[in-house]
Order: structure tokens, then sequence, then C-alpha cells
């Protein structure tokens, strides 16, 4: 059994009982039943997710996986590939806004080179307390995919293999809650690709302008994906099979990130349109994961919908944001720690000796 | 000249060059310009509020403004009259939610006693780093307006003077950002009188159903507003014998902590129904406070449909809460404070040496 089968393996149902007491106490708290809505909700959830009846979600992390894009070449971005590279160092200098909300959230940023096409080498001693720096490169940037595929299947277990490793050790170091999010110039088409085989939908339905291509070039996007998914022919039954033909490293090592985090019963939060593309593949790789997913915010690229539809989950945030990084997932980190504490901090009605509680 | 005439004739219009420094600024951060959408937007509208360029919020407080309705005796509340000073004995224990929430947030609670029935003297002593306690008691409790005015005028203009001068002493004590909430028992009926009256809607249409009523008492309770409009015959043109008629005395006190932060130029947050009712009555008084007010969260209250409407206002989250007490306004302030962060924290381009800054 390889590590995927394994973790796959270990992603069990909710937990019941720890949901209904969960539920149970939020209905004793001093407060009208249901009056902090999708606040108890996401609470109840992660009772589900970790077992725990009041779990703590204090120990917070955001891993940003960071991969190149051979199907660049064909001028799908507004940015140089060499940008990737050059926000990797800025991640690690503190000054990309995926650091400032960190910050902000108290969450551990882990910046992941799984497969950035520069020489990130003089980074590898880059770690402190609150950032971490994995050199994991399974290779330097995707083959283009309009012309090959972009990973063989042995470099996409490999990437997949690099998040659940990632993953897993930073959970050996107290780990309670994870965003999970990625930079890579040129990974909204694997995005698209990807969301249009597992959803069906023609791939000019879920295209969108990414970093901000130009109307000529959101055309030539959808024509590229076309082509590719024509060429390549990738069964939707095989999810394995589509990320090796049309997806990327950072999106293997954000669903193997994910699904890790499922395994563990650790609630993992997807970021925007790449991360829940990464999400949607988790879950067809392994159905269960879904239960322990949050979309974090709904992002403003066209084809977030249609994976949001097919999760058929709702995001916690609405901001129209499309940096990606994770930085919406952090932001909604900071609201599922907040629920969380709900559950866990707040007065009963016996408690405080308020009126009313239970009869209402 | 009062001290409300005064407060409204020191709330002047945005900074407009501050604004224009803040976009600039956005546009070289290392994203895509636009990409952070709604916190680029909250940025900019924060430097012009401020007056400065880079903006710092750290320093933040809720306000809890907690009073008592006469029209309680109607039985529009699903709740008895002595929650309310109930709960304010809780938020001073620190078990209820706007205490979790603030604490997840890092801002201070500041309880206002301006119209609580119960007497709460022995609690004047309780105050401390993170907590406030202030009496200021009008009277104790509205009169039911269901057979009287709620207020005379002085008291009216008392309880808005509350709210001045709470914000005031927060301010000199160091203030950069705030959060407007509240407590009583009943308050959902005056706040859909008072949303009836400055939008001319139905009182069937703006009232729901608060902290849980049953059908027949929500019935009841819209029939109990349009009585009291039909009795009273307030002008939607003077906001202050609205206010007095129909209003609430923590009502009148949020408008005043209201117009006195938009007269000091300091960013303020309503929270959800009875909080932004309050806010109208505001910008009734005061159209320039506008500019200073961020609606904290969508509410699953009725009539904050028509509150938002009728300010022309997209409330910062829409989280399904309908609790009150500044819980929304709370959360949201946390995403005001990412959103100045990240115009203040982020690198530029050039300082980052990331390809891309201006040409896309």
């Amino acid at each position: 059994m390889n590590k995927l089968q394994e973790i796959i393996g270990a992603i069990g149902p909710l937990d019941r009982p720890a949901m209904e007491a969960a539920q149970a106490r939020q209905n004793s708290l001093t407060k009208p039943p249901g009056s902090l809505g999708r606040l108890e909700e996401i609470s109840i959830r992660v009772a589900g997710i970790t077992g725990k009846a009041r779990p703590c979600c204090d120990r917070a992390a955001v891993i940003t996986m960071a991969g190149d894009h051979g199907i660049a070449a064909e001028g799908v971005s507004a940015y140089p590939q060499e940008v990737t590279g050059q926000m990797v160092r800025n991640f690690l200098g503190g000054g990309a806004a995926i650091n400032v909300l960190a910050r902000h959230a108290g969450a551990k940023v882990i910046v992941v080179d799984v497969g950035v096409a520069a020489d990130l080498s003089d980074l590898a001693a880059c770690a402190g307390p609150s950032i971490r720096f994995v050199t994991a490169k399974v290779r330097p940037g995707t083959a283009n995919f309009a012309r090959q595929p972009a990973m063989t299947p042995e470099e996409t277990m490999a990437a997949i293999e690099v998040g659940v490793r990632v993953l897993e050790e930073e959970l050996a170091g107290g780990l309670d809650i994870v965003a999970v999010g990625e930079m890579g110039i040129g990974n909204t088409t694997p995005g698209s690709a990807l969301t249009a085989i597992f959803t069906g939908k023609p791939a000019a339905e879920v295209t969108g302008y990414g970093t901000g291509v130009s109307p000529e070039g959101l055309k030539r996007k959808a024509a590229v994906i076309e082509q590719a998914i024509a060429l390549h022919r990738p069964d939707p039954a095989d999810p394995l099979g589509a990320l090796a033909k049309v997806g990327g490293l950072e999106i293997a090592a954000m669903a193997g990130a994910m699904m890790a985090a499922a395994a563990h019963r650790v609630p993992v939060l997807a970021d925007g349109f790449i991360s829940s593309a990464a999400a949607l593949t988790a879950c067809r790789l392994c159905p269960a994961a879904r239960h322990y997913l949050f979309i974090g915010h709904k992002s403003q690229e066209a084809g977030h919908r249609a994976i949001i539809e097919a999760l058929d989950m709702q995001p916690v945030l609405d901001m129209g944001l499309r940096l990606g990084e994770g930085t919406g997932a952090v932001l909604a980190l900071s609201l599922v720690q907040a629920a969380v504490k709900i559950l866990d901090e707040m007065a009963t009605f016996a408690d405080a000796g308020v009126s009313g509680g239970g009869d209402s």
C-alpha cells in the first residue's frame, strides 16, 4: 500500500457524538439558539472533524505550495514565469499579502517549493517560529500540457506525497487547523482544466481572467484548455490521471496536504479557485475528505462557482478576492477559530444566571 | 450650540488626497491590482476617514449600549425583560458572545448602562484594561410607546450625549477603530418602528422574529408598531422626534457614539439590525456620517435589508447572525484591521524586486 492509499484509507466519517454534544452545548449558551448562524454550524462541524465536543483551533498554519507551469509558454498569464520564484522570496521576506494576513491571524506560514522553475536552494535555511521554507522540488515546473502531459504519474504521486509529508511534519510540531494556498504563474489554466474535467462543464465557462489577462488572452486560454483536453482525453473517473495530464505540482501537493489533514482529523481550509480545484481533486480521490474541508472564500475567478456547486459547499467569506497564496483561507481561518471559541468559552444560561434558556 | 450640534458640525467629507495616496500604494503592492477586492476598498475608505495614507487600526474597542423597553410589556419578545440586566452582568463576567469575539479580535469591551430597568449600581467599579462598565442610566427603561412617547426630548438628547461622551473618553485613552452594539430585550420593536419611519416601508415588511417570537407574536409586534406610528405620527424629517417617540435609550446612545466617531474621524462599525437602525438615525441627523460607517454584517432580521438599501452600503460579512451585542461588528472589525495592515505592511513590487508591477 502506498502513502496515498494509506491516507485515503484513514479518512473516516465525522464524529457524530461529538457533534451532538457540541449542538447541545450551543443550545445552552447565553444567546438565542441558532442566533450565531454559521459560526454555530462551523463549530459543530469542527467538533465532528476533531472528535472533540469543545475543540481548540489555536495552533494555526497556512501552507503555500509553489510551482511553475510549462503552459505559461502559451501566453496565458499577465505576469512572466519568474514571478513565481520572486514571490517565494517575497514570502520569506515577510512582504506578501499572505504574510500580512497570517500575522494578523496568528498563523504560521509554510512555503513549499514543490516545483518552482527558478533555483531557490539558497533559501533552504530560512526557518523560524512563524515561517518555514520547505525545499521539495519534484521538478522545475511542469511540462507544457498543450503538447505533452504536465507530469508523469510518478511525479504526480511524488508531489501529492510532498503535501502529505509537510502536513504531517507540522502536525508533529503541533497543529490544530490549516489553510492551504498556492503561488504559481499560469496556474489558473490547469485549475480551469481540472474544473472542466471534473464538473463536465465547457472550458470557456470555467476559464477566467486570472491575474488579469486581456479579453484576447482569455479566449486563447480557454482554447488552449479545450485543445489540451481533446489531446489528452483525461478520464474524470481517474483523478490521478487528470492531475498528471493537465494539473500542476502545487495543485497535487495541495490535494495531498488536504487529504492528510482529513486523515488526521484537522480542519482544513481551501482558499479560492486553484486551491478549491485541488480540493475538488482530493474529493474525487476520496469523497469523505469533503467533510473535513471548508472553502475559505468565494473567488472572483469565473470557474470557482462550478467547483463550489460540485462540492456543494458555501464559502465562509465573500470579499471579492482573487489573489491566491492562501489569503482568503487565512482570513476565514480566523472566523473558524472565533466559532470554536464561542463554543468553548461562552457561559451557559445556568452558569451566568440568565433567564430564558431552554424554553424558547 | 449644544453638544449634538457641535458634533454634527464637525463631521466633514472624507480626505480625498489620503484616499488617492492609498489607492496609488495599493496599486504598487506585490499583487495584481484590485486582487484583494473589498479589502482594498475598505483600506482606501479608512484612509479617507482617518486622513492618513497608511492608517493604523490597532487600538480597537466595541461599545455595547444596554437599555430596556417599556414596549416589552406588549409581549413582543421571547425573553423576559430582566434578561437585559442579567446579560450586562454576563458581559462583565466575560461569558457572553461579545466577550469571546472581542477577545479573539483583541478589542476592549465597553458596556454602558444607559437605561437598564434593573439596578446595576453594584457593577460601577468594574473596570480593567480590556473591559469597562459605564453607569449612565438616563432612566430605567423607556416608557411603553404603544401608549406614550418612549422618551422625552430631553431624555433622548441625554442618551445621545452619553454615546458621544463614552466615545470621546475612549478616544482620550487611545482608540483607532470602534464597533457599536447593543443589549435590550424588546429592542427589535423600536428598531423596526424607526426603520418603518425612515424608509417609509410598512411595519409588517420591516418587522422580524427578533430573538425568536412565535408567528402570532410576530403579527402582534407588527400591529403594535403600526398602531404606535398611527398614534404618534412621527415626522421622518425630524429624526430626534422619531427617536423620542418610538426609539430607545441604547439606540440613541449608539447614534451618538457613531456621530462622535465620525466627528473625530474614527472608523465605526455598526453591527446588525438595531445597531444599523441607530446608524440610519445618525445618517438622517447628519448624512455625512455615512462615510465613516461600515455595516459589520448582514443580519437575519427582516428589517435589516431595508436599512442596508436606505444607506446604500454593503455589509462586510454575511454569516447568518442575529444576536446583537456587537458580535457581527467585532468580527468585521478584524477584517478592517486586516485591510489596513495589507495597505501598510505589504512590500511594493520595487521593494521586493518582483517583475510586472505597473504594466498589467
